[in-house]
């Protein structure tokens, strides 16, 4: 039915779906990230000037730095962080030797697996003996020495890749001892894991950029401070749990998110800008992701590729198989998260292992059942839910161990 | 600095700018729009277990609905809808007298302008002079008027252009008056203001598709209600009514949100469905808007297509000036929401009127002043910010007009 009309004067309706219809094969929603943006900062500007209204300004800046420092005086952690200098000499050292050939591959690579082990081991023990060193100061401790770890271990890789190739050795002598050094300090500062023989440098300094990025940094940290989880950890019944872990599991995810985002985007950048470091891949599209597997294969660049590089391939080459590899890989990152929590906090309840080894059933199972849209929602799922899972049996743990008997704490908690 | 390596065995580092830099072009953040999706059904869930665990089962759905209703046995909003037919009945009939010739163009257009004419009036007197139609009522009634009005007028323009410039005078003979009853129904019910000989039809009716859309609408009708906003109204300063306005915005904006989705997405690609009306764009990315003007033009496009076809385009047709005819569209559009708000309310405050009319001098400063991302969080917040204040002076004029002297509803604000 319907007549026809020759000369249609303005064709104005056609066949098309709607925007937000998946089958319209419509993504650009960079608008929703600057709502988002929008929505954070109004809420924080609502938060700020309600507490303004209600007590004053109360916070002393000097007093929140003592706090988190509790003993200005004496700063383990920062003297561990000074202490790893000699680690990069040592490799430093032991690669000018190799690169003269002063000593053999051999008695190389015994020096390195000795230096790399005590770059792992040494700050645990400091970490685990020194009771002085706060929980924060002790993660701060071993992420720098974690990262130390993965640089010097990429160094002495694409070193030995080069000796073994090419003409580097003759090379290399044409190198000041003064140029080798600031090259190494220029990779150690550098936002990357992965040594290179020429890092592609962007071409100056941009002023605007980097004021940008100490902006967010900045605003960053004081949203940090109006996301309060809450922690209540009474006997409670499965509903009463349920209730909880899901207040608990928006601002924690807001947290990492933030974190996530002063990291990856805002410090990396910054540092890079200031380096002129031209490699800005810190993190791909992982709020895309449809399966579990692009989601850990994209929201770290710098962590993924120096896997990829140093792990992954060198165990293919070696002749393991894919699943194999891949296992591996998420062993070795579940090692490294569980590292990183239990130490500092002097418990080993490997909840931050088995959290990232189910990562690899729940991989299986989204990537099974699951696709589009869909997946995507599951892989947003298991970040909100999974998380504070994790958090939680941290902090339950610790508040038993620690905090029982202590009445003041557990009002707190 | 830095040694040259004739073969890099694994080139990973190259110039590249981070996604969510604006400079790195990048805008596929589908997974964005996800992550919005799972928060709020999270939030949802949350509230609800809260709520079920602290009140136990309490909503009587049939309770709900007479709450709304008030009165189930006098519907004057569902009458005044069904008397609508008449109006309809009256374009149709003229219509056929103008193909058929027995009618001349004048006086066809003076018994369109006079049905059109009391197809906006006639509601409006009943509401206003109607004291047990209730405001939701009243705006849903007026709501429908104004939708016919808006259908009709197309209808009248498309057919009087057909009749000038084609033979459909003698092709329209061939229709029977059932066919065009039958036809102008199908019009009257789907998804667009904008008339057609032809519509575009798609091929079938998709259950699935049905099914989500359906599923959809209900889920939000259930969001709609655990969104509260928050209205205290007591004498105040400037800072506390600042702080009351914040708090008031996002609850505002999270319903207007999802106003949008339920009733641009979801509803009108029901219906559509149903019908196989084949033009979904309902709406455009405005959430990428950069200037307000972009905004206006792609959240309702039924609406700008209208205006666009109907208003605008004839006015520059008739030498209007570009900016004027821009301004009349602005100028019709505030009228139109001035009068869904006021005439059910029985207030005429103009805060509507005035809010649409701000738009102008808005449009001007953000496309004057800011670029990009800047442009679009202007946009985000002249939204999240610019609503709430409007209906904050409603809801302040109601409570003073209505309440003042009742205490329960003094206290339920």
């Amino acid at each position: 039915f319907g007549q026809p009309c020759s000369i249609q004067k303005n064709l104005y309706l056609q066949l098309q779906e709607s925007m937000l219809s998946s089958a319209s094969g419509f993504k650009n929603y960079r608008g929703i990230l600057n709502w988002c943006v929008v929505m954070l900062v109004l809420s924080n500007a609502r938060l700020f000037l309600e507490n303004l209204l209600r007590y004053g300004i109360l916070v002393d800046p000097i007093q929140v730095v003592s706090l988190f420092l509790k003993d200005p005086y004496s700063w383990p952690a920062a003297c561990l962080v000074i202490v790893s200098n000699v680690f990069i000499f040592v490799a430093l050292y032991t690669e000018r030797k190799l690169a003269m050939g002063s000593i053999s591959e051999k008695v190389g690579l015994l020096i390195y697996i000795f230096n790399l082990t005590v770059i792992l081991c040494f700050p645990m023990v400091v970490v685990l003996k020194l009771p002085s060193i706060t929980p924060v100061g002790g993660a701060f401790a071993l992420g720098v020495y974690t990262i130390l770890f993965l640089k010097l271990y990429s160094y002495k890789d694409v070193n030995r890749w080069c000796r073994e190739r090419t003409q580097v050795k003759a090379l290399s002598n044409t190198m000041t001892s003064d140029d080798r050094r600031t090259y190494m300090y220029y990779f150690v500062f550098a936002p990357t894991l992965c040594y290179e023989l020429n890092f592609p440098r962007s071409e100056s300094i941009r002023m605007g950029f980097l004021l940008r990025r100490l902006f967010e940094m900045v605003g960053n940290c004081t949203l940090f401070n109006s996301v309060k989880p809450v922690f209540i950890l009474q006997e409670m019944d499965y509903s009463r749990m349920t209730e909880r872990l899901l207040r608990l599991a928006v601002p924690n995810h807001l947290i990492w998110l933030i974190f996530f985002y002063c990291f990856f985007h805002s410090s990396m950048n910054f540092v890079a800008e200031l380096l002129r470091f031209g490699d800005r891949e810190f993190y791909r599209d992982w709020w895309n992701s449809e399966t579990i597997t692009y989601f850990w294969q994209n929201w770290n660049i710098p962590v993924h590729k120096w896997c990829l590089r140093h792990f992954y391939k060198p165990l293919l080459r070696r002749g393991a198989g894919k699943l194999l590899s891949q296992s591996a890989v998420f062993f070795a990152s579940a090692f490294f998260h569980e590292y990183l929590v239990s130490v500092p906090l002097r418990m080993f309840r490997l909840w931050a292992f088995m959290g990232m080894m189910a990562q690899l059933p729940l991989a299986w199972f989204v990537a099974r059942f699951l696709r589009g849209n869909y997946g995507n929602a599951a892989v947003w799922l298991s970040l909100i839910i999974g998380q504070p899972i994790a958090v939680l049996m941290y902090v339950h743990d610790y508040y038993v161990t620690h905090c029982q008997d202590d009445p003041t704490i557990t009002e707190a908690l």
